[in-house]
């Protein structure tokens, strides 16, 4: 098979780049001294019998966050970042992610506990583990690396090439020619990406060993890691090989299952390696890699490509490792793994030769120029071993004042790095706010997450069979289609709501401005709001609070709304204050105060400063990446503070409320405050069958309330109805200015999933 | 109660003609020859148990024709001549509306067949009248018209003096004021709008009466006209009079019931007159009416706004008629009612002076200037009797040779008429032919139906206490919210539709058009199209039907592509046929074939002469207000016969197809052929699953197939799915140009309303 020639043949250089990625990636929990924690597995993470995300490996202590296959690195590294801020922000407030491989502050072993899953049988191979290994070694962490070319590639090479007949047969080879030469090569990315170098002296049960130096390349990938009993060598001859010789460890006894085989490239795609020569090796598991220290999810986006392209090479080099080669290998690995982190390897110029090959394969396949850039800098450190990672981390280890001390300041680091905006998920930040929220919540809760449109803010949400999508956080298949198209269109909202029995503002509408301004006579003296039939942003509104005093001003009025619209409306104006209203199925989960932009006077500071003090409020920002928008003092501020005859100079008063604004739209600075608890519960209930008369399962209902504290009456004077929306801003009650947060994403998901009992 | 200084000084004037209006119109179905139809009522329409649009009046044969009550007189006419369209196209071939208010060809009585209504009771009145009164008076048909004022106008009046303290008094006295004045007054009305100047002979049980002139200006409100015995007087002196002596009556024996009182108003709002003393009058019914022959609905826009305005001078004139004026004016009515129609009126001066009266108060209550031109034109009739309605009608009788004679053309040409444009309302041709449709459908079976947004599309419609709400004819609330969300995203509904399991042609996204020219390799001789993510209408897509052939073409398509959207796919090329399958729940409906724009050869006539005659086809059109779009030959059209080595003035050979287009859109003047019994079930039952896995309710699904003969394969050689509308035109399938047409709006009905069982 002669793979370079078929891909340059057929262009399949692109092709060939591509596939699936995942990572597994393991670590303990520990308390802020660094040591292990002793505490149980989070009871907010949801059930670990069925959670893709957030699993436990062998401890108790020890999470493994999961992302599921991704077809671009890049969103299978946002996705790794995103479980981290949820399980960073979910944790106690005393406890952390410790950022290396080797454990530090180990317990004793009777406080480590085995992870308390759901099915007895994996807690029994766990304790089987344990007395294998014991547990200190089970408690190493590293990251697992999956890789999958995509299927078409394998297709298109299998169509390229005649020498062998089956697919599956051809894909097998595939994969194992990759395992083959990955094992052989392996130590080349040991030397590159190690990071343990050394451990507490109590990790070794029987003391420390005599031979071993303070400080090596990987401790963990050394014969003092957690691996398996050098007697047992599974052949990579073939894969009938491979089989074979597995299973007679595990008949024998050695081996307890076949997946306690702890090989550096697991073969992956079916339970038993047997079926592997029917249905073939689906995927390739690379289980080589430490924790990166210095990455605040393990790993960097540079070295994932890098350890890609190394993957490619593997399949694209002309030869195939023999048994022979592959034992080679791992012997190399091992002395590697013991070096001195800042002497030259012993094998450097093997490692050489092999970037410089794969930086034949990236110009040959035409990759990007980042590419080239990354392995050029590997190959950089082997002439300076002192640029390798493991070499820096000794480094830091000794400022830090020991191995334990520097994991403990970084997992802090990294934990007030996740609260920084709280409110978001810092690599899905181009979405908005309420579908971050959610997507925190379904990471946290493990509802298997795919993200179909980014733009689009389009999700599906799956768990089990049981499958939803979701738009902006809060459209789903329980609204009834109608019930949106009913909500854009203020008219017929009005009449359905009418129709409904509901207190609605009576209006007219008017298509064109001479009949509009003819009706001066139906309106004279009469309080009314002249909009524009369809527009949302409160564009092309007036309102006559007074009553409608001249036809002049009604005339100009209308001119205003018909700017906007084909068709406007004469309402009736209500008094009162409004209020959002968040429906959600049979129930007002949240009540929301939307207050005009305003600075509070202390008698000191001017307008001005009080202004810049405001925004400094962890909330507020540009208003669309953060909840709440910074105040401005542009020509609209200022014109309204010159109404009330002031000026940005002035300072008001201890307690003065000074508005900068009429409207009270948060997206021009206005506060939100959450009233869901002052609210008389019989608007709440009021909110619920408005919702309902439209058919709406989620749906924001604005009502002009005079008095919160009395309970509803049938007129308009006591309540009416202005407006509801069919996507509504969760937002603004998950992060209000003041008073509680409701995390109504959380109710979404509840709604959709009601089997999870969340 | 000084009405008229009210309305002036509180600006009530347009209030004042605000109101809601309702019209129910009697009429013979009859024969070719004018006569009676002898049939029975057809049951395409229905059960008269509630169809609140045809009923039947007396006869089997009569029709009542209602319209809801409407904010709009224009509207009111408007439903009228739509329930008119619907009802002469639903009679059988040879039946037709007899447009006079006298019936002609009056079958012996034993043929005559009182309304088969379902409830017996309703029978039994029918049988009990035609004791009292012989069944050929029950034959006579006319106009009643219903009329309420604005409730806010009743309100504000009310509010506006300090005479009456009880608003339902008040409320009385106004609408008691006017039904007197209008018995006072009607005879002006009756020499202005009758048209029933004779009858047949055989009309008289006892022979022609020998006092009769030949032509009379009304028979129909003379004492030989459908009236009660002259014993039976109604006091309208007070409310309290007109219960008792009306009460008097029904329990004297000499009325069944009090309906029984066929007086030319009627009080109306409550099933018995005492209640009104408790609950008020709620509106007028005022019965003068002879239908119009010269309108094809029976009363003409103009008479109707001339009745309303005649009603608000009756309450807007000083006085109010005594109990000696109301029978002075039923005597007048009964005289002029026998008026030789040529003849000036012997009353001339007091109509006159009352029609300057209501000039005066149009200018107080600022009505519009059509208003005043219909009164003067009106006023003018006093001394040009000949300009009369009925003096006209003599006179056509008199050409056509006799009543029956003139009343058989006439109906002949109603028919005809609405059978012009038989895919549309006329009245409501503002709207889309799909809502046309499914209006046309609801008048049929009888569903109330309100249009809450003409350019929105939007209906409400019920039955009973059940509501649904529906848009652009096809959607409504049987489809989830999220439905047209993933149908609205090409990306989404390819994700959602392979991860269902579906044949889906595999494609690529791109945000950048770099990275997709850089992407050429993996589709170098590969079919694939290319085209923006979200445009609907053909725009920016190009395909590489044999195979992206080089850089270039393959850059230029992603260029153009990229002029429509930020995200683009390329996406494999299907090789096949596609269809337009409509689904609706879980059947296919409907399967239709679209073909590009084209003529067939006959041999003779040159490709401009084809493409004329083609479009003399009777659904061709602008495309918008006809179902199908005529062909043009533009310069697309033009370079496209280029491309074929033809051009306008060619002849084709018999039979040969000149293909004008590439695309087969209907809008651009291509075909729509019903496939829908060719179809192989296997595919329907495809596009079926394909809306389901979408949660579409109503869906349009686009599937490619080569073979629709042979059942459907899991391969996308079989088949592939491209597109699913949420909006799919349904008046594709009800009007195709071959084929059988597929009723898709009636099916919507059923949907909506499966209790009626249509």
């Amino acid at each position: 098979m002669e793979l370079q020639s078929i891909i340059k043949q057929n262009h399949l250089g692109l092709l060939f780049q591509q596939g699936l990625f995942g990572v597994e990636k393991e670590s303990q929990r520990a308390y802020g001294d660094g040591s292990v924690a002793t505490t149980a597995h989070p009871k907010a993470f949801g059930s670990r019998a069925y959670h893709p995300y957030i699993q436990t490996d062998f401890a108790e202590s020890q999470l493994e966050l999961i992302t599921l296959p991704n077809k671009k690195l890049e969103d299978c590294l946002r996705w790794l970042s995103a479980i981290h801020e949820v399980v960073l922000r979910t944790l106690p407030e005393d406890e952390y992610i410790f950022p290396m491989s080797m454990p530090a502050g180990l317990p004793p072993a009777d406080q480590i506990q085995v992870a308390q899953l759901e099915n007895p049988e994996d807690v029994a191979y766990r304790e089987h583990l344990v007395k294998s290994y014991g547990k200190n070694k089970q408690m190493v962490s590293g990251i697992h690396y999956n890789f999958q070319f995509d299927p078409e590639l394998v297709k298109a090479l299998f169509n390229a090439q005649n020498e062998i007949k089956s697919a599956v047969e051809f894909q097998n080879n595939l994969y194992l020619k990759i395992a083959k030469n990955f094992l052989r090569y392996q130590w080349v990315l040991l030397y590159l990406l190690s990071a343990s170098p050394m451990v507490d002296d109590d990790y070794f049960k029987n003391g420390v060993p005599q031979d071993l130096s303070p400080m090596v390349r990987s401790l963990r990938s050394s014969k003092y890691g957690y691996v398996n009993d050098p007697d047992v060598i599974v052949s990579f001859d073939s894969l009938n090989a491979y089989v074979e010789s597995l299973e007679h460890w595990v008949n024998s006894g050695k081996l307890i299952a076949e997946k306690e085989f702890y090989s550096n490239v697991r073969l992956k795609g079916s339970k038993k390696a047997r079926d592997f020569l029917q249905t073939g090796i689906q995927y390739l598991e690379f289980r080589l890699f430490d924790l990166n220290p210095f990455e605040p999810y393990g790993i960097s986006l540079n070295d994932a490509k890098f350890i890609h392209y190394f993957i490619l090479l593997m399949a694209w080099l002309d030869e195939t490792a023999t048994q022979e080669d592959v034992e080679l290998g791992q012997q190399r690995l091992g002395e590697v793994a013991l070096e001195d982190p800042f002497s030259v390897t012993a094998y450097s110029e093997e490692g050489e030769l092999l970037l410089f090959a794969l930086l034949d394969m990236l110009k040959d396949i035409g990759a990007e120029q980042t590419a080239v850039k990354i392995v050029q800098e590997k190959i950089m450190q082997f002439s300076q071993p002192n640029n390798t990672l493991c070499a820096r981390l000794v480094n830091e280890i000794v400022k830090a004042g020991g191995y334990q001390q520097l994991g403990a300041k970084l997992a802090k680091q990294y934990k007030a790095q996740a609260f920084e905006r709280f409110y978001a998920l810092s690599a899905f930040d181009n979405m908005e706010l309420s579908t971050q929220a959610l997507l925190f919540d379904v990471i946290q809760k493990g509802i298997k997450t795919e993200i179909l449109d980014e733009n689009d803010q389009f999700l599906c949400l799956q768990h089990g069979d049981h499958i939803e999508y979701v738009k902006n956080g809060n459209m789903t298949s329980h609204d009834s289609y109608i019930s949106p198209l009913i909500m854009e269109n203020k008219v017929v909202t009005k009449k359905v709501l009418a129709k409904a029995g509901f207190n609605v503002p009576q209006s007219l509408e008017f298509t064109s401005l001479e009949q509009a301004v003819a009706s001066y006579p139906l309106f004279e003296h009469r309080a009314v709001v002249i909009k524009p039939k369809s527009t949302n942003y409160g564009l092309g509104i007036t309102i006559f609070q007074q009553g409608v005093q001249n036809p002049d001003d009604f005339a100009k009025a209308l001119e205003i709304a018909f700017r906007e619209d084909q068709e406007i409306m004469v309402e009736d104006y209500l008094k009162g204050t409004e209020y959002r209203f968040f429906v959600l199925g049979d129930e007002t989960l949240a009540v929301l105060l939307r207050v005009p932009a305003n600075v509070v006077g202390d008698g000191e500071r001017t307008i001005a400063e009080l202004v810049a003090h405001k925004n400094n409020h962890p909330l507020r920002g540009d208003g669309s990446r953060t909840p709440l928008k910074r105040l401005s003092l542009g020509e609209i501020e200022q014109l309204q503070l010159k109404e009330q005859g002031m000026d940005i100079f002035n300072t008001p008063a201890k307690d003065q409320i000074v508005q900068l604004r009429a409207n009270s739209n948060i997206s021009t600075g206005g506060d939100s405050i959450d009233m869901t608890d002052d609210m008389h519960p019989s608007y709440k209930a009021l909110a619920v069958g408005i919702a309902k008369a439209m058919g709406a399962a989620v749906c924001g209902v604005d009502l002009i309330i005079p008095d919160l504290t009395k309970p509803a009456e049938p007129t308009l004077q006591s309540w009416g109805v202005i407006e509801a929306n069919f996507n509504p801003m969760m937002m603004m009650h998950i992060f209000p200015y003041q008073g509680k947060s409701r995390r109504l994403t959380l109710d979404v998901i509840k709604m959709l999933f009601p089997e999870l009992k969340i």
